[in-house]
């Protein structure tokens, strides 16, 4: 990525997820819906229940990334420690909040009990991004953008965020080889020296009839990427490419 | 988890996975395994083919935690950092050890070229571990267990290691509701006030025909589980109850 490009972090919550009870999906989600959007992510980190690891998460990542993204531990059971997490670490108090209370009054008919109310909890300073499609807002505070855990739920509410992070795309091109990447390592060599600005990935597949390795060019300048590209198609022996995209 | 269990962590190194061009599944195999041996994953942390990166992710865990996996970044080709980052966080150089690069030469039926031998690269102190199936051995530098990212081959050579990761196993108990999770908070909190060791979940399910929550229960000793799990069925009205396991 560019020195330029907006930097973010996503904090996974749950105990669940490290006990490999459930798998986490929401932060590939995240990795490709940013990487289409221009923004470098660069941590993604899973961490227990606990107010405590969560706050030093939150109060390294909100100072080193533009943007820091969390992921469960927002409902209404004792688990659920996130609000109480990234308040600690922005150093707020947790405290109602009065919208929330009264959009879960009128959802309960008025018989919203403790628990249920837990969710209108918010770290001092919360703002609440409101989407055409939500039934319920996502919490913003600071540059921290509080999401659910559930899958569904945690897309629906990044839907709504999606185009404040709008910034360049990128730009893919791919070569498929039959050699091992050890017999690929010159070439690559060679073009990233020509083409240091270029992002290039190289990706072994194991026991595939077609291909051994996938190698992937990218950049944000297009034709930067295609001299790169023909570059890079020079100088490999054509016998070992299978395709191209 | 109890306090006495070992603690773990995982690095997972790479790019392809940040920018979502890869779903680490790495991690959730891991989680699983030492959940089913007893070693407490603590942290998951994915992390850019940066050498300082990992340094610091390095040198934080390895004295945070009793064992520190990596996943990834130690083929032949540039962005292979893996070993230089675990070097630098623990304060040793890089050497070629001779054991690997022998092994690399004869594989190679003589002609391995440096992009090969790059693959004999060690941090200074590195033990390698052998196993049965294994074509290369994993390497191990004090507390940290330097694994490859491909997923056959993570598995492969952690299936090497398993049994010197063997601790007590957990017992699981769940119960299946057809309420929402905030009904539930009641018999969940009376339940961990009368069983404060207990691990207690609770997973709402979106738009499943069968139940709204699955409430997991666990614990090392059997006995306690069962307890647990019979004050909780006690409480809950019985028509909230789709089924138990």
């Amino acid at each position: 990525m560019n020195e330029n490009d907006p930097t973010a972090a996503v904090i996974v919550i749950g105990n669940e997820i490290l006990s490999g009870k459930i798998a986490d999906t929401n932060s590939n989600f995240l990795a490709r819906e940013l990487r289409a959007l221009g923004v470098s992510l660069e941590r993604i980190l899973v961490v227990p229940d606990c107010i405590e690891t969560i706050a030093e998460a939150v109060a390294d990542f909100s100072g080193k990334f533009d943007f820091v993204f969390t992921s469960g531990g927002v409902g209404p059971t004792h688990d659920d420690v996130t609000i109480a997490g990234v308040a600690r670490g922005l150093g707020v108090p947790v405290v109602r909040h009065p919208i929330l209370e009264r959009q879960i009054r009128q959802y309960g008919a008025g018989s919203a009990d403790e628990a249920r109310l837990k969710m209108a909890d918010v770290p001092e300073g919360a703002e609440l991004v409101f989407g055409e499609e939500l039934a319920f807002p996502v919490l913003k505070v600071r540059n921290i953008f509080i999401l659910p855990g559930v899958p569904e739920l945690f897309r629906a509410k990044f839907q709504a965020l999606r185009q404040r992070f709008a910034s360049a795309p990128f730009f893919l091109r791919a070569v498929y080889v039959r050699v091992p990447e050890t017999a690929m390592v010159p070439y690559l060599n060679a073009t990233l020296d020509a083409f240091p600005s270029l992002l290039l990935g190289s990706y072994p597949k194991w026991n595939d009839p077609e291909y051994q390795v996938r190698v992937t060019l990218e950049s944000k300048d297009a034709s930067y990427l295609e001299r790169a590209f023909a570059h890079l198609l020079d100088q490999i022996p054509p016998e070992f490419v299978v395709r191209t995209e």
